[in-house]
C-alpha cells in the first residue's frame, strides 16, 4: 500500500467520463475522473455517490435543481436520485462510491464503462 | 442535501484530534479534522481508514515505515494495521471510514471521541 498523489494520478489519462480507480476501502472505490460536456441522466439504485471537485467547475443537475461545485466542494447524490453531471470546461473530480457501481447507473449508452482501470 | 464546502466547514472548529462529520454515504462517514502533535498508536479491527491531506504535512507512522502526506495526497490504512498520525504543525485532513469508527480504534485515552459532532 502506497500513498496516492491525486495530481500525479491525473497525469495517467486524458479521456473524459472514464473514471479510474485509485483506492479501495471497506468495499468502496476511490476514483478519479476528468469530465467535460454533458453526461447522461441516470440514477444508482443502491449506491450513494460522492463528487469532490479538484479542479474546474462541475454542475450536477437534479430534476428539481442544480448544484454547482467549485474546487474543494463536494456533493453526495443519494441512491435513487436522478442526476446529470455537466461540465462546460474540463473538470477533475474524486469519486467515492461502492465498488461495482456502474458510471451510468440504470442506463447503458456510449458513456458506460464496464472495464474499470486502476492507475 | 446541500453541497459541502470543505474550507467553510473547517472554520466551524479549532480543536485538534476531534473529527467532525460532514457527510454520510453507503454507511461511511466523511469527516474533517485538524491534527497537531502526536496521536496514540492504535488500529481499527474492522475498518479501513482513508486520510486525504487538505493543508499541512501529515506523517502516518506504521510499525515498519512512515508515510508523509502533502496536500492532495491520500493514504488508506488497512484494517488491523497499527498506525500513529503525527503532525509537527497543524494539518487539515478529510477522513473516510465506516460510520461508527472510533478515532482511537482499539485504544481508549484522552483523545477518544465518542460523541461525534456534525458541522
Amino acid at each position: 500500500m502506497d500513498k496516492v498523489n491525486l495530481a500525479e494520478k491525473l497525469t495517467h489519462f486524458t479521456d473524459h467520463w472514464r473514471p479510474r480507480v485509485v483506492g479501495e476501502l471497506n468495499g468502496q472505490h476511490v476514483k478519479l475522473a476528468k469530465l467535460q460536456g454533458e453526461f447522461v441522466w441516470h440514477h444508482h439504485e443502491a449506491a450513494d455517490e460522492l463528487f469532490l471537485v479538484l479542479a474546474g467547475r462541475l454542475v450536477i443537475q437534479l430534476r428539481d435543481r442544480e448544484i454547482t461545485l467549485a474546487p474543494g466542494e463536494l456533493f453526495i447524490v443519494p441512491r435513487g436520485v436522478e442526476h446529470r453531471p455537466v461540465a462546460d470546461a474540463e473538470v477533475h473530480v474524486l469519486l467515492f462510491e461502492p465498488a461495482g457501481t456502474l458510471n451510468t447507473g440504470n442506463v447503458t449508452d456510449e458513456h458506460t464503462v464496464r472495464d474499470l482501470e486502476r492507475v
